[in-house]
């Protein structure tokens, strides 16, 4: 049976990897990147705390031995539904089951000079670009005589409260107080303020009330000023617009602040839900197809008794829809009962800083923070990189972060000539 | 005393290191990347052996504890010898001493479309690039149904037999024998060439007579077609042309068949020698200019009686003569005798493939090969990184490597999306 899976992220991956060595499937996996990448690290790739390459892992040597999975770079174009055929910017497959796993990307909520002008935090591209523009931004404001001018480029705004907002802003605020002192004396009496904006009245907001409050008060501590309640409006001139009528003076405006999925053409306008997700019975098949699946953030299930709006869009659930869904597979193979989806709350967590964080646990219910949460956060963020390469190199680079306060990644290499810095 | 030191290489980096902690220099360097890097390893980032990382260290870091040593992220425009001043793309500075650690850049010799079309290997850049393209290629390699199609893409042709042809030339003989199969189930049947060429008799030219036949012998062993008395005179059509009249039939043709110094505006057309090196006396002053240095690549030399056509552009020297003007500098200060400078001659070496190197020693003029050789080489070049944290990388992947027979780091990270592949 011909499988073709478009996408190897958390969902793509683990039903590739269930599938490998059955010699029933022919697993291809399609992705527009040539490897897999951890994306609850990513921030720490574009504050230069990790290397690429701690947190990515190329999907031809993570399938060199498994006979049955092969791999093929491209981009998804459209599906042809009526030959199952699916076709990619370089060629075309047929597929007896063709699964989209193709997860979520920026949503900028239609802001055009958001788009344009900030900076995104989804994948790994994001984070170097990132780290680039702002060391680049860091020699500009370092030669810039204008104190107010200086100020635009040492100003970030975070928008979005969820755990990627969080933990960068976190990551900043230690920053500043440590290595832009160190290795930028030129700017040592320059103010550089750290604002992390969210529409919500609270940060975190699937967490517990009592994980909201301990990563408010410790964001405020560590300087970042936290608005809550608040909207980015607009972004231009260098300067970031909020709903409150506010304004910052700024040329950093990080956003990560909220997702959407992506149509495909040839596929049923009826099958797509909310947030343009596909909509999936409870076995995940892609309601009008026969013979296609999503799984992942780019789907939604209101299947589950649990969860009546659908699952949040996490590893978690991309984890267990993957592996579920091979499990299906296997049981169809065989003539067994198909499994529904239910997802297992594993709980979650956020890392606010160096000793701080927040985990919450759904099962017996329970809250941990400072010291013990920010080792629990370490310790599973840690075993789920995929190699046990990936393990030691991130292992080691936040030893050596850790204990020299400090990390010497903060080479700007392969900058994207074409940006404005 | 304002010194400015324009390139932060094996040169620039020694004369800024010596200087630093002295109060009586305030020691600006210039570069237009923000960190410094190990151009004897590019070769292991181009095949994905090493991470960028492991060779780069930045400078604002590696100066982070030195109060007399400022960075300055910028490209030298011109040099107003009337003013003492130099011009950047950002802004100018005035020096009491100028010092042009400047390096060299690739020379095509005139050939447009090799410049064009082919591949460098002299920065980090370059290197990245190198590997997303072949990467690239091997994908689109993989999908290919014509075979003569498929080998131009396969074929890689190497120019210039000096230890960085040589050394990639191992290295990719050794992947094709063993990633490649693994990784490229689908290119298992095509054949690919790997073809080194060089203008003179030998490889590696400057090394003694066994160490060029050992070399040639093991390529040959590895498979690697070795062309002497061999230029490259064109490439256009994905065809390599040769002054034989041979020609073939290859996307991908790897440029380390040349360097040429740069040009400087404001500099008197009479300070440039061979090659565009700007003439310097024994104390490496500048001919006609009369506080403008030059030291490492960017210069030659014609007063060292033990080299009467210069010396050779490699990193002893470099360093040599950064360690040296920085005596210099400080003898000025104290009224002491300058001291000229005479290059000492560490030996050369080149590695080959996995186990296998050459090795010169001039005193006791010695030559080793084979395994003792390769240990010798290792050790070399992991002691000359830049930190501690360079080595325990380059140390860990270079075990990976070794042991696991591969390497994890084959991620097509941030494509020139301009560049066609």
């Amino acid at each position: 049976m011909k499988i073709v899976i478009v996408g190897g992220g958390f969902a793509g991956i683990n039903l590739a990897k269930d599938l490998a060595g059955n010699k029933n499937f022919e697993v291809t996996l399609i992705d527009k990147n040539n490897y897999n990448f951890f994306p609850p690290l990513i921030y720490q790739v574009a504050t230069a705390y990790l290397e690429p390459s701690s947190i990515s892992y190329p999907f031809r040597k993570l399938f060199s031995r498994t006979e049955n999975v092969r791999f093929r770079l491209g981009e998804v174009l459209s599906v042809n539904m009526a030959e199952n055929k699916v076709v990619l910017h370089n060629g075309e497959l047929e597929y007896d089951r063709l699964i989209f796993a193709t997860g979520a990307e920026t949503n900028y909520f239609g802001m055009e000079n958001v788009r344009k002008n900030s900076i995104p935090m989804k994948t790994l591209n994001d984070a170097i670009e990132m780290r680039n523009k702002l060391l680049q931004r860091m020699e500009r404001a370092s030669i810039c005589k204008n104190s107010r001018e200086r100020r635009k480029y040492l100003n970030l705004v975070i928008a979005g409260g969820g755990p990627t907002g969080v933990e960068v802003s976190g990551m900043f605020a230690e920053m500043r107080n440590g290595v832009l002192k160190r290795e930028y004396p030129e700017l040592s009496t320059s103010v550089s303020n750290i604002y992390l904006v969210d529409g919500g009245d609270a940060l975190l907001s699937p967490m517990s009330r009592q994980s909201q409050e301990d990563t408010l008060q410790a964001l405020t501590k560590m300087g970042v000023i936290v608005k809550l309640n608040c909207r980015v409006t607009d972004f231009i001139d260098d300067t970031v617009h909020l709903n409150t009528g506010e304004t910052i003076p700024s040329k950093n405006l990080i956003w990560a602040a909220g997702v959407s999925a992506k149509i495909f053409e040839g596929m049923p306008a009826e099958s797509y839900g909310r947030g343009r997700r596909m909509n999936v019975d409870a076995y995940n098949k892609v309601a009008h197809t026969e013979n296609i699946y999503s799984i992942g953030d780019t789907c939604i299930q209101l299947t589950d008794a649990a969860f009546p709006d659908g699952h949040p869009q996490v590893a978690q659930v991309a984890i267990q829809q993957g592996k579920n869904l091979a499990k299906n597979f296997k049981n169809e193979q065989k003539g067994k009962p198909l499994n529904a989806f239910k997802y297992n709350d594993k709980g979650s967590m956020a890392i606010i800083g160096k000793n701080k964080a927040v985990v919450d646990l759904p099962k017996p219910k329970m809250h941990f923070k400072g010291f013990i949460a920010w080792l629990m956060w370490l310790f599973i963020h840690l075993m789920s990189l995929i190699s046990y390469r990936n393990r030691v190199t991130t292992f080691y680079n936040w030893m050596t972060a850790y204990f020299s306060k400090d990390q010497s990644l903060r080479m700007i290499i392969r900058p994207d000539k074409r940006a404005k810095s």
